[in-house]
């Protein structure tokens, strides 16, 4: 068995099918092996940042993702990708395609290096965005390709992998030394106890026990746990959709003084807060203005918990959450419908009644990937059908991400629909990989917002200013550019005209909804002034 | 005096008249300061990588480029760009924009960050592509301000700047303690002496001197003092355009074994080999197969030089060329101007005569940018007028990287017209930044070599693999998406077509030029040839 092989092997027995990327000298060769893999296949990408989104969306949907990449420009152009994957706790595989091994041991200076011998530059670049860095050799491939793997399923998050180009097609040694599976995290017994009592003193007196959700434990696979509590709950931003909020008392989302109605009640004056995988970030908090009753907090997170304010560690989140439902026990929910106002159908269409609309157009099982802005902030407001995945990347913002991430997403379940929502500022950065979608066959419909630049940067500073206008595209051509002329570009200046194109048709569509520069979503003018008034 | 106009002015005073970048919330203050500026202009770009290229070919034309860039995601996504400008030695300041000082030393976690409070992870990776890093105080403004341009400007390398969002607004202290400027280096007189005695040695008994010039004497601004040593050259492949071709004694591009004819024999069998600021990487030498008169060598590189394998330094490049003129003096040269071989009108389109009517079309004064593949291969066989800025990156060689950067050289030079050459797949990287050349009315040529993908790879390796395939795009709708109606996309298929095209019109305008997919530049072929030769 070749290295390369074997490697190909390793990825698909942990979910990956598809492998992203864009070719480079260094890289082709084991292409080659790529091609002819029976359970791998080839998504070229337009370029390489975007084939890191797209291989976030894939391991947010499938388990694992991976992309291969050139040494120096494919890796470079690829890591503000793996960044955000690290920050929000996706697996990711980057495979670093090197000069051949003989050439990095002779210091030479070659191509897609900095001008000098140093080759691990980039490598310790990676090292400020991964979880784990090894070069493969033929007497290491089974051991730290196994360390790796297991660590980036383990902690999800982004590990990287350099392979000097010859090393793929050597053979595996066949007396490979073995390695002990690297296992998750064990709680201290002692601090998982204190935990546990420590939880039961305020679970006891309990009256109004709240769940404040994030991401973290989602991405641990705990989302039944989370759910089986029984509880009320609230999400954070980047908590949205990390549950399915049809299956529990449903909340809403918090944040801080920008939250809904009855929500920062609800959370701000629980007596019993259970804040599950939650990041307190800025975005989470509304600028830190979020007041939340510490003394009445439970605190889960990955890896320790606190109670408090009192920290215990090392507690797994898993065994944290199995003492949680000791306490809370399984209590049955009771679900409230609630019919959100509709806008007539020749009331031309401003931010809110956008989101309330494609909100409405969601159905069970589908795949819901927002961009950065009015998108995201717009979603906020709705609660999703079950079965819904929701694909944001609020926590590293990177505006972009998620053009790529749907078409990821798409390539990962073939046989659901994925709604791409996202505006024509963030269109920009990525916009090449709609192509992609085309060669694909994607079953991807995009909402794209044209509101002539950055209107959440609007919302911030500068409404007028020319550094929030972008440069003017029209959108018919360009998907006629990149996807063909069978794609379909529907314009929605009124609620009717928007609510009859997300109505339409499968495969791979575009509508372009007309929102004013300066309309906001309700959620998103509340927040700015909150963290306006918190930096007063 | 505020620290951002400071800042901008100092900029200004080193020629830097644009700031390139995308917006973000914590640079959004910042921004308004450069919008109020009387010296310096906003450009805004599609992407971060996309301005990061741009502010690379503005820098090649003024001397200095600077782009802004919001934290984290920004930062990251502009890094391969940066890398590319340490690569091949051009000053770029890179303002990343990060939360403000308060929420940095409360090691608060916010958006954009890695998921924890370590803020300084980006910087980290950014020290392995930048010659200096900062992070601005008010007290430390002026100094390290000073210090990290006048490191750019001495080095040609980018410097990374890290500006908290609250620190441009603040009042320049007003007793900012001064720095001593920071000298350009100083050889050390006896090894200057030593290196003149060797080289005069080798230079008394020489009858066939040859120059081989590289990239980096060039960037040091010693163009004349090369040109005026009056010596036959030839360049390499990163030299090319390094020095005024007409006004020196030709020989034409050195690739080893893949040169053109008698270019081989000059260099390799010249008993004075004057190698200067050249990085013998594997492009320069065909894979290292090139055979150099190591014992008949004087090389001069920025900081040190060798003569015949013996090293001397630290001995600064101006020296050593002052040295060297004393041993040739400033003769005279004979221009021998050959006249090529044009193809019939009716020939259909092919690669060789393709580079033929493009070189052919050039005039004096004309900025020419070349992206990797069959344009930047293809230009290497040809004599470039007088006057004529050539800019490719040849040795970072990342794909994609010339369309933004002729954006940035158009708006450097606004009244010198841009050729772009460029093909379909390198295209696809960065394509959205024609909408940005429409918006900045520059007045590019783009001559598009559409031959459905990354032929030279297909060179390489997998002529009809999958993963040298691209998305298909229909440039015609591609360049009405971005650019509006105005801008035309002619189509070039016969010889005749091409040279009609080439001749018509100012302004921004596309050349379609098709030939077939397995088709490539004599020139490359040789050195996919002896590369190949030189693994086996």
């Amino acid at each position: 068995m070749k290295i390369g092989d074997y490697l190909l092997a390793e990825l698909a027995g942990r979910g990956v099918r598809h492998l992203f990327g864009v070719p480079g000298d260094y890289s082709l060769a084991f292409l080659d092996q790529v091609l002819a893999h029976p359970e791998v296949t080839w998504v070229g990408n337009c370029n390489e940042l975007n084939a890191g989104y797209a291989a976030d969306g894939y391991a947010r949907i499938s388990g694992l993702g991976a992309l291969s990449l050139t040494y120096g420009v494919g890796e470079l152009s690829a890591i503000n990708a793996v960044a955000g994957a690290y920050a929000e706790r996706v697996p990711l595989v980057v495979l670093g395609s090197l000069p051949a091994r003989r050439t990095l041991d002779a210091g030479r200076v070659v191509h897609h290096g900095l001008g000098d011998a140093d080759w691990r530059r980039v490598i310790r670049a990676y090292g400020e965005v991964t979880a784990a860095q090894t070069v493969l050799t033929p007497d290491n491939a089974v051991v730290e390709l196994t360390r790796a793997l297991d660590i980036a399923m383990t902690e999800r998050r982004p590990v990287y992998i350099g392979i000097p180009s010859d090393v793929p097609m050597l053979d595996l040694p066949s007396a490979a030394p073995a390695l002990a599976e690297i296992r998750g995290l064990t709680s201290s017994p002692g601090e998982l106890a204190a935990f546990a009592t420590a939880a039961g003193k305020l679970a006891a007196k309990a009256r109004r026990p709240v769940i404040l959700l994030g991401h973290e434990l989602a991405r641990l696979g705990l989302t039944d746990e989370v759910q089986r509590l029984g509880l009320p709950v609230a999400v954070t931003a980047i908590g949205k959709g990390q549950l399915d909020e049809q299956a529990v008392d449903w909340i809403g989302t918090y944040l801080g003084p920008a939250s809904g109605p009855g929500i920062r009640e609800a959370v701000e004056e629980s007596d019993c807060l259970l804040a599950l995988g939650v990041v307190f970030s800025d975005t989470e908090t509304a600028g830190f203005s979020a007041v939340l009753p510490e003394s009445a907090m439970i605190v889960v997170r990955p890896e320790n918990a606190t109670v408090a304010g009192k920290p215990f560690g090392p507690v797994a989140a898993a065994d944290a959450l199995r003492a949680l439902a000791q306490l809370f026990g399984t209590r049955t929910h009771s679900t409230t419908v609630t019919t959100r106002e509709r806008a007539a159908d020749t009331d031309k269409l401003t931010q809110d009644p956008l989101w309330t609309e494609v909100a409405a157009a969601i159905q069970p099982g589908d795949v819901v990937v927002v961009d950065q802005g009015t998108p995201s902030f717009g979603m906020l407001d709705h609660r999703l059908p079950s079965g819904v995945s929701y694909l944001a990347g609020t926590l590293w913002g990177s505006i972009g991400y998620s053009l790529p991430a749907a078409l990821g997403a798409a390539v990962a379940a073939p046989d659901r629909r994925v709604l791409l929502l996202i505006g024509d500022g963030s269109l920009q950065l990525t916009a090449q990989e709609l192509s992609t979608m085309a060669r694909q066959h994607a079953n991807i419909t995009v909402v794209l917002v044209n509101n002539a630049g950055y209107t959440i940067e609007r919302a911030i500073n500068g409404p007028a200013a020319v550094y929030n206008d972008i440069a003017h595209w029209d959108h018919t051509a360009l998907v006629r550019a990149l996807c063909g002329p069978n794609v379909q570009v529907r314009p929605a200046r009124t609620v009717g005209e928007l609510r009859t194109a997300l109505a339409a048709g499968n495969g791979l569509r575009v509508i372009e909804a007309y929102t004013d520069p300066l309309d906001v979503p309700s959620l998103l003018g509340r927040f700015v002034a909150a963290v306006g008034a918190a930096q007063h």
